[in-house]
């Protein structure tokens, strides 16, 4: 009896690794967040079990009230499968849910997924570290949750590139701390919405105009030298399963 | 007539995702890599062409001669994968491909894949991101290319967990400029070698320890109160491609 932690990926389903993909057609059991694709969802046995533990408006699942269920779902079921956006250890909040697990004796194994933190630059053209332009990347989010507020200042380093998940609302205070911190006010940036989903959209902006765009979450904020590269064949959107269902 | 630039993962087969592998059964020239598993090129047609352009000791494909190839291939075949480990976007060089592509007018698109500065981690069981460990994670690479230094006393925050790819040589001055830069001597670290691969192994250190550990590259370094974490179970490795094959 094991409980899967595994990536979903950035939101096309053939974005899924061949590992999730056959655990999802073996479990007993998936429990997925309300933002996974329907088409990633299809891949699960017909008879399984289908738990949604997404946030509903005026409700909340909390993180305790899942570890609970996972727990309690790894000791009745031969395989569960925890499905989880881009990658369950990054900002997926897979640590707490392993901990818990282990904690409780039930044994987990991740599955590590294609990250929307790369995958969602790369489908703007933009490669997240680039000779001459970027020799490294950082990923954080937007979203202060649970006190821990990011100091961009910080971050503001113009040999690294920096995406950041979750910021499209607080994206006026996240440029100001970076600006003071010492990036300059023209750094090239882009806003990456829905990346490989249904009604993508890139933009392009100076790290100064990006709290003037128009914005719609979810979406990835990349900022850096890297985020002016623009080529002229930007990736189409395959969100295809025709070979999965064939 | 296109080039796919197209992230093969950290190491095991199946972490490929399903675009990849669908991509790989029908190009007809692969270009690879010395680093590629051969269960990997397994799933390329039986008659595709297979060109590896992976450094030999003494040799050096330079990366000029790859992208031209890559344009020349792409000006003449209807279908051509170029394989990277990891992610083509993150350290692969993937951009300046894609750079040399577009520039020639050939069709490029790039297939996200597992980037193993977070599934390296993951198969010790360490999330990059944790609460109240954790609220980010930079990756850099330890291995100076074109005079681009990381200065890594910049990078020494405790609150982001630091990755670092092809540090094992320079491993000893990164962790003196990172402990000049602020970071605690006792900060925890793990070396993660052949991550998802045969004869994975991880060590766990503290910081100014990481030195004097006997490590074989490729290895990953982690950085940060994240690489303490240590769960009971450790991932088990699978590198089974039998659902392929069946």
């Amino acid at each position: 009896m094991s409980v899967y932690l595994v990536g979903a990926g950035p939101g096309a389903a053939d974005l899924l690794t061949i590992r999730a993909w056959r655990l999802l057609g073996s479990a007993d059991v998936v429990v997925f967040d309300r933002l996974i694709d329907p088409a990633v969802l299809a891949m699960a046995r017909s008879d399984a079990e289908l738990i949604d533990v997404g946030k509903r408006p005026g409700h909340s699942n909390s993180q305790d009230l899942i570890n609970a269920l996972l727990v309690s779902l790894g000791q009745t079921h031969e395989c569960v499968v925890r499905l989880k956006g881009g990658d369950p250890f990054v900002f997926g909040r897979g640590g707490e849910e392993y901990e818990a697990l282990a904690a409780a004796g039930v044994s987990c194994e991740v599955v590590p997924g294609v990250s929307s933190a790369f995958a969602a630059p790369a489908v703007a053209g933009i490669p997240v570290t680039h000779r001459g332009l970027s020799h490294g990347v950082t990923v954080v989010t937007g979203h202060a949750r649970h006190g821990a507020a990011v100091d961009f200042r910080r971050l503001a380093n113009p040999d690294v590139t920096l995406v950041v998940l979750m910021g499209v609302q607080h994206r006026a205070s996240i440029v100001s701390e970076l600006i003071e911190g010492g990036l300059e006010p023209s750094t090239p940036a882009a806003v990456i919405e829905r990346a490989h989903m249904e009604g993508q959209r890139i933009q392009r902006a100076r790290l100064d105009e990006l709290e003037h765009l128009d914005v719609v979450a979810p979406a990835v904020l990349v900022i850096g030298p890297v985020a002016e590269l623009e080529f002229s064949d930007i990736n189409s959107i395959t969100n295809s399963v025709s070979m999965l269902a064939s």
